[in-house]
This record gives C-alpha cells, structure tokens and sequence, in this order.
C-alpha cells in the first residue's frame, strides 16, 4: 500500500514514526511528503521523499492521500483532487470538515473511495468508528463532550492554581498549547466544528457548527471559578447536541460541572466523548484529545481500515442541513451575577418569576442559582432586570448534570 | 442476509428487538431461533421460527450464527459446527471464549469465515473493536477495568447504603442481578475471563484467566467500607493487567481507589475499560456492561460488520500461552488488618521492613496502610507475623492509583 502525505509537522511526524515502528505488520510505503519549504529537510532521513510540489504528489502511484495540513484551503482542493483520482483520503482536518464534508462526502462516494477522518475529533480516541460502526443500530439522542485540549487546559490551570485567564493563555502560548491567535479554541469555534461532524454523524442530518450556540471562555474570571468551588463545581468548556422530534437543538459553552461527575474528572489535554444511545444507553470516551502520537494513532487507524477494505457509512454528511435549536427548551440550572447596587429589587424580581433559586454571594456582587423551566425563563428576566436599569452587564453561566 | 439465533433469553430478546427496529435500514432475516422448550413460545410473534431442533438451524441455508445461550457446552459444539460449515459466528459467550478462543479462532481462520464476540467484554461498550481496530498501531502495556456488573452494583450499594455483603447480595439475587449461584461473579471469574480476552488480544498472546491472581469480594465487611471511606476511597472489583519484557502479569481483585479517580465513577451496572498504549496514552472506555439491551446493541453491531465485510484480524488468540506472574512486583500501597492483641508488636515489626506506613486504626483491630516496594515484601512480613505468633489471619487490600 503507497501513502502520501500532506505535511510534516507534528501529527504527520507522529503518522510516520507510527508507520515506520509497525513496518513487520504492515507493508505502508510513504511515498511522498508535501512540505513548505524543502529545504528544511535536507537532512533529514525522509529528505528523498519530501516534496514542495503537489504535482509530485499526484504523479506518483498512490492508495491513500494523508491530508495534515489544517486549514481550508488549499486542502480542500487537494482532497478533491485526489477523490476525483479514485484516491482514498485520510484526513484530520477538522475545520475543512466541519464546512465541506458534504461535499467531500459525496464525491468520495461517486469515485468509490473512501475518506476518512477518525483523528479529526477527539485527538486519539476512536470516537468516529464506535458511532459510526458499533452504534449503528442506536438513535442517538443526545451527546456531550469536551472537545479541546487548549480551553481544557486553560480552565484546569486556572481553576487549580487561581490564575487569570490572561495569565494562563499567555503561558500556554508560551508553551505552544495555545496559538498566537486562540480565537479558534477559546471561542469555542474548534469544539464547535468537531461538536458538528459528530452531531451530523449522530442525527443522520448536516449540521452546520456555526448554527449551534457559541461562547467561548475568555469571560470566565477568578469569581466564576470561586463560585464553582463553592458549589462543588468545576468549569468545563462543554458541547452538547440532542435530536428530539426531529429537531436539533446545541450549544459550546462554559458550564458548571458538578464534582462528582465524569465531566470534572477530564482535565488538561484529556477529551471526554459521551454518546446517549436508545438502546446501549450513556456511553462515554475518554483520552488525549490532540499531540503527536496519539492523533497519529487515530490517522493510521484509518489508514489500516483502508488497507483492511474495512468501509462504514458515512452518507449522513449529504443529508439536508437541519436547522439548530440555540436556545435550552427544558428545564435548567444558571448562575446569574450582577454588579449592581441593586441587589433588593434584582432579587424580589427573580423571587416573583422563579420558583427555585438560593443566592450564592451578596457582597461585592450578586451571585444567584436559579432553576427555571427554560433558557427562555432566563433570558426574560434578565431582559427585564435590564429594562428595569437594575443591572446594565449581567452574567450567566449554566450547570449541567 | 439470513442468521439464526441459538437462545432467546434477554439478550436474545434484545437483539431481535434492534434487527426489527433497524428493518428499514437493514435487511436482516431471522431464519430460526432455537430454544430449549419451544411450548414457551406458541403465542409469541416469532412461533414459527422458534425450534428446539438444532438441525433444523444448520438444515437453514444461513450467513451468521448468533450463539446467546452461554455455557461451555453445546455451545462450543454449536460454534465449532457453524464455522466448520462456513457459517460466520457471532457470540457473546465469555466463558466460552475464555476457555476455547485458541480452539474456534483457528477453525474461523481455516475456514475463513468471521468468529466475532464484541458483546462477551463490557456489554454495550464497544471494546473490542477499539482495541483491534483503531489501536492497531499501538503496544498495549497495560489496562486495567471494571468488568462485572453484579459485583459493582453489590459494592456500590454497600458503600451507599451501609449494608453487608450478604444482605446486598440477597438483594441482588432477589432483584435478578445475581445468580442463585454467584460464584462466577462474586469470586472475580466472570471479570478475569473478560480480563483474559481484553489481554489476550492486547498483548498478542494466548493469556488464560486462571493464572491471574483472583480474588473475589465476598470477604469484604463493613469495616473495609469504613476505612476506604477515611482515606477517601471506594473499593471496586478490579481486573488489572500488563506486559513488560515480554512478560504478563495480572489480577482481579477488590481494591481501593481514590474518589479523584475516574473508577470511582464507574458504579452500578456501568463498567469501565481502561488501555495504556505507548502511541495513544490512557484511553477510557464507559457504559453499561450487562442488560438486555445494550447487549443486543453490541451483538447487533458484530453482526452489521459481516453484513458489511469488515473483517478483523484477532489471530492473537492462536498465539502461544503465556505465563501469568501473580504477584506485583512493583511499588503499591496495601492497606492491612489485624485482629490481634498483638498491636504493637506488628507495628513494630512493620516499621523493621518498611519505611512508610500510616496507622489508619488502632482500636477494635489495627489497620496500616504500607508503602511497600513490591507485594512480596508485604507477603513477607506477613509471614513474619503469623511465625512470630502475632496474628493468626489478617486481610490485605490494594490500593490503586
């Protein structure tokens, strides 16, 4: 079997340090690899086979293209490219996916090759095979998930060593876990994107990230952290979806999660995949979510599924879109926090809408549980505590158990 | 494609129930169910396919056995025959597996056809296929597990509700979760079974569950609930394993671990599966190791893999037998109890050997929590104690972390 593959940096490393230590089990000989700037690696053991030109790529007699090389272009058009050649693709481009797998999906099927992307969510954890495979007899119907290494990180330091979230994005960008620009992560928008091919894979319906309910964690300060500690809690960044009478409702968001939860356990680059099934019920995934060796463990399973002729389903990508629910229809927990010297009125107001709440601090700020029925609930009082000019800036964060 | 199922009990119920609720999607004929008195069934919807001949099954023109009636025998006959006649199996049958894996393997090999058994490990959790398909890349060094559901609801609800082994167990017999005869769950059996197809596969040789250390939780009082609750402990059945130079050691038996932990999650019917691969890490899988159907979900998905082609290599069970060392040999923490008048001579008779310890009662009995550099420099010192006339019996019970 001849693989190429799309760039050299960490993930590829890994896929061909993996390639190479299995080399008594299995005949994978890389043919090429597609580098920036060549001249990097002249000397370099694989320095014969690294290339700038994709044209070299496409030339050579090739089973599988091994895209790693992040980003939406030009991958997409290679990855297109090589489909349309009747190549097999693996790839771990989660961002690409999360906006042209249906695309990609369908000519895949077209050309009847297969394009694979176990690596693109959850690092190492085999998260695409059990659903796509071992679920298939399941509706699922619901999910939650922590889904990045650099927010996860972020919140474990902060919480654990009382840090602010400038400090520790400053240190994980010094010590390259988070990148220059972190909007991709600590928006959210990476959890997101991997929250939408999972979902898409999950409802038999394209679901498109941007649709679901996006908030990232650069607000989370040392209070919020206080608070969780109060209660029990730790702040996760968490992705959940649910399908319901054909209707999807989803959000990436910071939440409250109770200490005696798996969620609290996954800490730092730890990933948590839990998939709620109708027959096999909750089921959870757990482990290294990004790195060199275990996304390159996650890469060359697909790549030993095509060498095997092993071939899933993946045609729910070329569904119909399905619209997303960004607001929470079903009962709720929230902490609400007010700067305001208001506090009496803030809450006699959440006392006459609310049956539920208990007031967690009234001092320098009010810090308020409540139970409602809805996000909808939520999100009126807090338009009439603005309307009443109690409270300009509020704060909301919800608990999930 | 056609299959026949051998038992119709919970999981056999569970399955029919998936290939019914999955007809749209699959087209799965049930040709014969065998049972053992098909009178049971005159008014059940599948009559006429319920049979209490084993020839009218193999007479049927069939693609897949699906083997749910457990047991060695006939089962192992029933199997043998099936892929002897070029019949894909599909089985749920630990014991079975655990004792004749070698055996049917090479018969499935010989006669290439598909031996597949994701249901015999952590009922719905899909394990096996993680294990041989996507960690394909990886040397699995070690894993360790909660694999029996019987048992960890008993200590769960020891723990919970301050009740004694027996009165739990009673219970559980009651309530259907236990056996009349529990021996298989209760001594560790059923876990170690389910450990020595996990290590079997995992480390690429033939590992039999007797030659794990097995210790069963029946000797487990109120009082070792009392102290794992001091330390900030549960105790769990625990299936541990690994391979080190070659060799393997392993073993199943009650043990502390903390409540920071993601075991001390795993309660009630929920087991947990835990893999160290040198590429991936530690990767955790969770969900519900028993019932109707998260069973049926798993035996359901080995047989969509023979519908669909997807065949895996597991010729790890032809390989050689390998030796099973018992005894840790490596630093752990062994929590110890004497009933004794003794005290103070076996401390200080702990405190010649050891150089850390905690005395974590010293009233009714004496309990101490060594630090030791092996588990046979503890085996050692008890050995000590019972020469020297100190104690006549004392219990030890590992803590893991």
């Amino acid at each position: 079997m001849k693989i190429a593959i799309l760039g050299y940096g960490t993930v590829g490393k890994g896929l061909v340090q993996m390639i190479e230590g299995n080399k008594n089990k299995r005949n994978i000989e890389i043919t090429s690899i597609l580098v920036r700037n060549e001249n990097k690696y002249k000397s370099s053991k694989y320095a014969n086979i690294i290339t700038e030109s994709i044209e070299d790529i496409f030339e050579s007699n090739i089973d599988i293209l091994v895209e790693l090389m992040g980003g939406l272009h030009p991958s997409y058009e290679y990855i297109k490219r090589a489909l349309e050649n009747k190549i097999n693709v693996v790839t771990a481009n989660k961002d690409m996916l999360a906006e042209y797998g249906d695309k990609l999906v369908k000519i895949a099927k077209e050309n009847k090759v297969s394009l694979r992307f176990e690596a693109s969510v959850g690092g190492g954890i085999p998260v695409l095979k059990p659903l796509t495979e071992s679920l298939e007899g399941n509706s699922i119907e619901s999910m939650y998930a922590i889904l990045n290494g650099t927010t996860n990180f972020i919140l474990s330091k902060m919480y654990n060593e009382g840090l602010s979230y400038d400090e520790v994005l400053k240190e994980a960008q010094e010590l390259g876990f988070a990148e220059a620009n972190p909007e991709a992560d600590v928006e959210g928008y990476d959890a997101a994107r991997k929250l939408s091919i999972l979902s898409t894979l999950a409802y038999n319906r394209r679901v498109y990230w941007r649709d679901f309910y996006l908030e990232g964690i650069s607000k989370i300060d040392m209070k919020d952290m206080d608070y969780a500690k109060k209660m029990g809690c730790k702040i996760k960044l968490v992705g959940q979806s649910n399908k319901k009478n054909e209707k999807v409702s989803g959000f990436v968001r910071p939440v409250l999660v109770d200490n005696n939860s798996l969620l609290s356990k996954i800490d730092n680059e730890y990933n948590i995949v839990v998939f709620n099934g109708d027959s096999v019920g909750e089921l959870s995934f757990v482990g290294k979510g990004a790195g060199k060796e275990p996304t390159g463990s996650a890469v060359y399973a697909d790549v030993i599924d095509i060498f095997d002729n092993r071939i899933a389903n993946i045609d729910q990508f070329t569904q119909d879109k399905i619209e997303v629910e960004k607001t929470i229809s079903n009962k709720c927990q929230v902490l609400l926090r007010f700067k305001s010297p208001k506090k009496e009125e803030i809450i006699s107001l959440i006392n006459a809408c609310i049956d539920q709440y208990d007031v967690i601090e009234d001092n320098d700020e009010l810090a308020v549980m409540v139970y409602a029925d809805s996000e909808y609930e939520i999100n009126n009082i807090l338009c009439l505590i603005k309307d009443k000019g109690y409270c300009k800036e509020s704060r909301k964060l919800l608990k999930i158990s």
